[in-house]
């Protein structure tokens, strides 16, 4: 686990001394000053995250990764767990929704199997780091050893160096694995000391019965669990989460140890986010928060961490389609910062 | 205005028998049913604006008509008059924030001159369509005689025209008009009953004594007026309005006319785009509302209308910058429709 610590060791806060010169470019920009809002904001973001305030905008990524889960057999999906590996073969033929919108965005998507229970005998273009074949039950025991989980980890941290290696300037975060919302909920529990009832939604669409019994599991996981919880984030996110969770959560520590910036997708992501910022603060200064997911629970972490989502188009589907959408946004703010011309270069009056 | 009130009556509303097919086409897309929210809203209202189940998205335009304001002599702008010429300009060049966006989203930007106070000699690429050097003002009599206004719609009935046969599939509006916000807030204040205070806002960036004195002009120019404010729609935007706002209006109808959705930027294009609807309610079924303008008073028309727009990033720029964003929404929402897979296509299981 020695690389993992040094890897959060390594993510620094930015340096705000930029801030100043990066400011009065967008106030020389010819539009009155702050007059694009949030795109602005992103733009700073941008900029202090990648450390100049001259920034150019490389590749990008998106990484999905899929994982199973344990706690699927206690009935918590609509879906039946063989969705995961059929998803996955479904993303990499370009059909799912994060292959189309991965595209119109112009990122690759890379495809991770970080644990799913299936061979996924000829996925073509798989990254194939397959831990193990899905997690344990939550309710009835650990997920993940924590030496599992750092492992996953890893998964993602060599991922996001592969992306500095590759020219890659902006990465967003994706998962697939059938009952996921459940392992999310109770890492957000866990982690923020929220109430199960409001951290826990109907993912992909549960009936009342099934979200009463799901808030029931995810209460047993953490109360079976118990010990494990009181050890740290590491063996707080070995207990209840997954191995795309994990992957996740080392895919943002990595990318904000090589300064690039990540956009978190929805309500997942934002659990392998929650994770990463419990590891080091500093991660937030990488983050970007793409969108309000329609799972109930998400707005639990956005008020915590006083964050306003780029978008809310009430998705609910991970994989990174929500990151995809911000990423395009992000870029946005790039090209204003670096394509529009000045009040001098244009000659045009600044306010009197 | 023979030709005017043809294209008023030529927007019918769109035929909700397509409805069930859209739907159904959606639902099996493999992702749960609805998990991507808003996207499939926008997927459903450019299908049925365009009247097909089989969408295709064709060339996109954003069109942005300038115009200088004779209430702009009042003193209710942070910006001199001389800006209006010289962000012209700057579009054409490439330099200004609409420039930006547009080509970021693969839009063409179309500058149209329909009324400002300069000759705007050697301006590459502009459409000169000025009909005079700037409206009258406002706070002292009428911004256009009818025949003034009928004349600035037709200016935006023929470049919807001329997009539709282009094959552009999807039309933006934006504006440019030193203080266009003041003649924006008198039109939402008359069409719509709101209080001035409520509908008028910092503009550029005016203070606190500007924007008083602001609130006290627009009230002068209702009051000026308030004999053709009884005479229907196009007397009020004549009386009120602007010739950039009146153009915005009439691509609007033209747009609608033709079938083709048609994406309102911010303050000012909604009040272009409200007198489109007082004109034709019908109009309303083609109109994609970008964002939620930071100018006080956007939220009247929204509530009036019982809108949630696509965006909210705090923007109050103008020129089509919201509509540019909001575009690559739409066009992300018609490739999800048409790129992915359907359940049985992928070999995916569907919800148990």
């Amino acid at each position: 686990m020695s690389g993992m610590q040094g890897i959060i060791d390594a993510v620094r806060p930015v340096d705000r001394g930029l801030e100043p010169e990066i400011v009065a470019h967008l106030n020389d920009l010819t539009k009155p000053r702050g007059s694009l809002g949030r795109i602005e904001d992103f733009a700073l973001k941008y900029c202090l995250a990648t450390g100049t305030a001259r920034p150019r905008m490389g590749g990008k990524w998106i990484v999905c990764f899929a994982g199973d889960h344990g706690v699927a057999a206690e009935g918590v999906s609509a879906y039946p767990r063989e969705v995961t590996p059929q998803m996955v073969m479904n993303m990499l033929a370009g059909g799912a929704a994060v292959s189309v919108l991965s595209r119109h965005v112009g990122a690759e998507l890379i495809v991770v199997d970080a644990g799913v229970d299936d061979p996924l005998e000829g996925a073509q273009g798989l990254r194939r780091r397959k831990i193990r074949r899905g997690t344990g039950n939550i309710a009835r025991g650990p997920a993940m050893t924590p030496e599992e989980a750092a492992k996953a980890i890893m998964i993602g941290v060599e991922l996001a160096n592969e992306a500095r290696d590759k020219g890659v300037t902006l990465i967003g975060t994706g998962d697939m694995g059938i009952a996921n919302t459940t392992p999310s909920s109770a890492l957000f529990a866990a982690y923020l000391g929220c109430e199960v009832e409001d951290v826990t939604g109907r993912g992909t669409g549960i009936d009342d019965r099934t979200l009463a019994h799901k808030v029931e599991v995810i209460k047993m996981s953490l109360a079976t669990n118990r010990k494990l919880l009181a050890g740290g984030p590491l063996n707080v996110l070995a207990a209840l989460g997954g191995f795309e969770i994990a992957g996740i959560c080392g895919l943002i520590l990595g990318a904000a140890a090589n300064r690039i910036p990540v956009v978190v997708d929805g309500f997942i992501s934002s659990a392998g986010a929650l994770a990463a910022l419990m590891m080091n603060r500093a991660v937030f200064d990488y983050m970007f928060f793409s969108h309000l997911s329609e799972e109930r629970g998400h707005k639990c972490l956005m008020e915590n961490f006083n964050v306003r989502p780029m978008l809310d188009l009430r998705l609910r589907l991970g994989e990174g389609t929500g990151a995809a959408l911000a990423m395009s946004l992000i870029e946005a703010s790039v090209r204003i910062y670096n394509e529009m011309a000045t009040f001098s270069s244009a000659g045009v009056h600044d306010r009197e």
